[in-house]
């Protein structure tokens, strides 16, 4: 009785193939492993897994690696082909550092260089102006923030990249598990912002790693 | 029937008489200031006042004065005696002009000295820099922004000056009428930020004074 | 007192002169052009624009051109550079091509050629099918639509392409004037999908124009 | 003090005694199921059922039946009457198989004959498609789905049987414990969803039990 | 420009092309009309029809009538093949009615017959027992009701037919335009109700009918 | 550091010093049963007081006597007086019975006497027309009930006596955790019914005290 | 086709017939007072009356008078019966007085006698305390209040009356058209308030009799 | 990887540092407390530190001191520079102390006086009466208060300081962890009141600190 494999992403697109690990039992998760070792040749990656995944999963293979800030754990089995041109992952707080490695690893694992700049919230803004040439050289932005999430806003204004905006549930009280930060990214008076669920790095880091492959020869399904 | 006129707070603290005119008729209106006019010696001043409460006021006394952007009515009977120190309005957009504009008017019926910088939001960050040494003179700053309402988080982090942090109901869709520029001034990482209700131009002047008039010879109550 | 025209991006990145008129009065906006016209060089936009604005636009220019169902008046002063690669903009019904066009002519403004795909909705999925491989051609997605907005969900399935997700406020009841379909395009099973707020046609438009301009030669401000 | 049991029920249309267990005690539960095995001659059906409540039962009667995945107990103590016609389950994620095995086991208990479809949502349509003859031979489909819950939407496009959608809270951010799932469901553009609670799995198999008994011959109260 | 008309769903089961007008201009309405009129040989049913839209639709054809407490137009161009067994709608209050008529003329449309029982809600609980044996007489049930909703929760108590429930935005303060009436429609402790969205009168009756439908010869698409 | 105990309003009224126990240590307990019983001569009694809370005030005084489905712990000081007319206490459910129990054991020590009638909710109603007259007997009524809350209106319909109504937290999904029962219960149909926050049996008994002492000779302050 | 008329309650209690014009044609309410004036013999009430419900009421019957602040059509019949005991309504702020007399005129129709105590809101509490003594004379309390509501708390700690609180719609920004003052007054640190639907100042009036009609010797159906 | 340490403010405005604890690791912290020793001057405060964040700190300097009500430890390494003029933290109940100790404890690490005036809701407002004289001699007042936060309008009224409003997440039900008291606050009838975030008395205190300071010779960064 396990879930059928999605196997048709990784024929069209050569992304690796994802297991989100959240609620799934870890006999669940091993037979899911199983599987696509025998039947795929892909890589694989299993997000929202902790430590206790990842020893499941190296109970059916030993080429795991495991990222425990991103609670990402990794099955390479072919090499992964660099995609020119960078994503910066920016953070306001360090308490949005979790989400933001879920974006970079997973960004990583598509093939892409990232650029990791964190801690450099407004209420500090010389930190984040410190860093601008750097965020910048970037092709796609990632903007994670929690609390209300303004970061989104100010380097909306200061880039013309794509900027993609991931509202974390780091707050308390009024910031309603993410929701204020949400509604700060979706309302931001700069233009062009993509926002992804509360917490997603997986989801903005998918997105990015899409932007970034378009018409690139050598890449996805189109070449 | 008329409502029992507030003449308590005039006789403590030397403020005027207000009286907030939405969804009070014109008859109504037109009877309270002529109450007030009678039985009080304080200057009188209607907030949310459209022309046509203007012109009812007009009706009782020829030296009513209309501010039209901030919505308000003055008739000035005494002197208004200026306190030192400033109070900085500062606005995001252009279209929170309005509620700024009766912060402003307020604070300055109130014997303050206001500094209007309008329409130096975040987006555009490079236009709140240029006004920065301007907002650092003032006692106290008023932050008035809608839509994502970062313009507070961004000046919280900028300047030690108590910063009294108004959102507005400008935006649409996710903005919910304010609540996004609430939440996000709600949960601001800068520390130091004192929120009033949506649109409330009028309470937070009213806020800005009282801050300013603390342990100043000559004002207030306890002089 | 006219907003500060915010000449810096038009500057950085070839992309026009952008006014938001919703609640601005018609002297404002006037005044806006004019001044827009004196100091600037570059193509000027008016978004959520009623035919009396565009009226009044023309009391100032005989060379505004005004796209009714976008809403959008446009100031054409140069020639826009055509960007290689289009856009797709989508919609799951009729009541959401307001929105779709406020995104299409956005786009076109800012130099991308636009495929406008209308009406097919997931609940007659037949139709989204038949238009399938037009879609796959584009170098990025716009997907519009209201009530339960489970468009972004099922195309984000069958494309890899870059997906921006607008929903709008097209149902009634439970549809909560947009919350509905926002929440179903944030929480999508597929991932890769950049949200919009509510009605958010220009915003689209303007993430889908960064996206499309990355590394493009001739394009954008790194060029 | 137990409550009193609901008799009139199985005597009006021949279905189960149901004991909704979450939140009561062992103690009470025990207390419930001796009372029925002493006054009733129905079969019993303790929902929401841990592996703990299903060992007090036993401890009461050896002839209990646990289904862990669905965490339903039956005591079986008459034959069920098969009904002509089957109800399909249909599942977006694994994550909803728990939700998904509540129906099915109550439609079960019920006299239903089930289809179980898993695993089907539309972030990959291909597998829905495949086993959409499968679903279209059902008398009654239930849709369940967490997270943006589309499954449903475009069900309701492709079938022309009673369609009952159950949202589950399977999710994180702003799915908001199922209510994202929730309101596209009530939303849906494609007519003819009858929606249930979140996570109410045992109501949507009540629902299609009655749907699926209307007026046939040898079942229910009117026989 | 106009919407293609969804013209799959009549092939498969007969039943009348729909128009749902909120929000079409009375030019796109008179277009869309005359396109099904020359192009299909269905009834034609125009839902959320205002008077205005029932004379543009005769400006078209003279064949058009209208039910103006249901706000639906009907073209009737085949004989309405009657289905056995009929459908209830039962109201709370007369404030309901519009809905509930929206429910029936939709449910006589599609060749259900239907029993109207008003303003029986339990606030006055004698009226709706002395109208319980009409409602139990029906096949389905479709309960509409706004305030608090509970009509729904009783009925679901009293009757063991499929039970359709319709929250209205009927009520004011609290019911939150129908919010009230929802959420107790989905928590109904009574078993078997299936919820529509709110004052979705068309929904309901679309879902009764597939109901009513099921394994009936001579009608639906799988005779 | 204790709190300053509240005795005003025994002083006034004869009612017992009330500690409410929720988030209080126990130490902190300990200190305010000890110094109520040096300076005061009322009955007290602590609410939400788990069995661990009644030791700790068993560790001060052996008097102590506790309701453990109520969680309250009594310490009585005084004969409790008692007033004619009773109060009924009326469930939908068996899970509501802790709420009913707060209210039942607090009316009690403040003098009345109660009528418990449980688990009579209306999707069973013929459960609650048996016990009707002995609800029509009580001089105010209390109605519990979570999920939807539908008692309420229907007891609201039957009966011309005061009535309170208490939404619980029982249900799951959208009854959010009472907010569906406390909206059914603010929108009543039925007039006359005033309504609690969520849970609060005590709150309801003690305004049925209210209700049931004013003008009886030898209660209250003002005989 | 006229709503049938709720004539039980007449006979239990001897209130009024009520008619709720809210969204009821003129035409539809003159067709119910016909119907009220021949065949019964009370008096009649029609609330949510504007002026216009009114003159059509006058169309049917000379007899009608019509109380403008409360917005109620009044036909009396036969002599209303006093009840001893008053009712005292008090307001916050003059803008709450419609709210007040609606349930002050329902109180009196009802035979209640009736202290208006208007325009005592905490943020002057003196003028509060310069009315405690009138409104403790009172044997049951209405405590209507929009914005932050907080009125019923400061009196529920002041009386030990019953009191019902009526949150008003007064106000706005994040009062939400009543919800903060709804949610202050279900969650008042004082015990012993009753709340009542957002402007629902007939629901509070209906209750205050009730709770003043209790055993007493006269009135109601149990004498 | 640690966080880059914010040191501008401390070099501004002799403010100490600040850690906020919550959600960081015990290895994180003393990593950080470290990093300040070696390369800061200034005092150090970590807030939302339970005993064991103080006991890892303790592992890094024997200096530190923990308050444990407020949670906050701190390592004085300068003398703090007393401001003249007090501050006044006032709360409604006993379970509100924490968060006033938070307010509390950083006020006087910034260098202010502060007053504890504890458990004087307005349930009992003979309590706030007798404290009043104390309140207003204050420079800056500080309201804390859960539940319905009535605390906060009433103090409002009775002041003519500045006042910092603290909703706190203590009640149940439709507290909703703070929303009833965040509302009522923010809506205060009341004039000048600034709102902080629910539980938040640091920010409070941070904003009374900064209010406190305005133009006094010898404070802050402009002396
Ligand atoms: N952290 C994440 N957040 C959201 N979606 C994810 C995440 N990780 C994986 N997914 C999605 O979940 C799918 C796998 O889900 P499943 O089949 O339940 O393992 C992948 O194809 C991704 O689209
Ligand atoms: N624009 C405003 N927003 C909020 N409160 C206001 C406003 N203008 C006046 N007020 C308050 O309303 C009170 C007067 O209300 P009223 O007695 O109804 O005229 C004043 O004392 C102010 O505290
Ligand atoms: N009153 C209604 N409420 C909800 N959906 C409706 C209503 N009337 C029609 N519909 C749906 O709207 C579709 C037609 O939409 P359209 O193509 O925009 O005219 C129909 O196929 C129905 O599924
Ligand atoms: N279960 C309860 N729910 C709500 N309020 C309560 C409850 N029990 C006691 N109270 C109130 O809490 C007050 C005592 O609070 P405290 O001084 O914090 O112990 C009493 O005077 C009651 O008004
Ligand atoms: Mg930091
Ligand atoms: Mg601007
Ligand atoms: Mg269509
Ligand atoms: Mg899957
Ligand atoms: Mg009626
Ligand atoms: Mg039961
Ligand atoms: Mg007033
Ligand atoms: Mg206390």
């Amino acid at each position: 009785g396990y879930a059928k494999i999605d196997n048709h992403r990784a024929i069209r697109s050569g992304s690796p193939e994802v297991i989100y690990c959240e609620g799934k039992s870890l006999e669940h998760i091993r037979g899911i492993v199983r599987h696509m070792l025998d039947y795929k040749e892909e890589n694989i990656m299993a997000t929202r897994a902790g430590r206790d995944v990842f020893e499941a999963i190296r109970d059916v293979t030993d080429e795991a690696v495991y990222y425990d800030k991103a609670r990402i754990a990794v099955i390479k089995r072919k090499e992964i082909q660099k995609i020119p041109g960078g994503i910066a992952v920016v953070t306001a707080g360090s308490a949005d550092i979790p989400v933001a490695e879920e974006a970079a690893v997973t960004a990583e694992v598509l093939g892409n260089s990232v650029e990791r700049i964190y801690d450099v919230g407004v209420a500090g803004i010389h930190r984040l102006f410190a860093r601008l040439d750097q965020i910048r050289k970037a092709n796609v932005i990632i903007a994670v923030a929690g609390m209300e999430g303004a970061l989104a806003s100010v380097l909306g204004g200061l880039v013309d990249k794509p900027l993609i905006a991931v509202p974390t549930s780091v707050g308390y009280g009024s910031s309603f598990h993410g929701l204020s930060a949400l509604l700060t990214m979706l309302n931001s008076c700069a233009a062009g912002i993509g926002v992804v669920n509360i917490d997603n790095g997986f989801g903005a880091a998918y997105l990015a790693n899409n932007i970034n492959r378009i018409n690139r020869k050598g890449y996805g399904e189109h070449e």
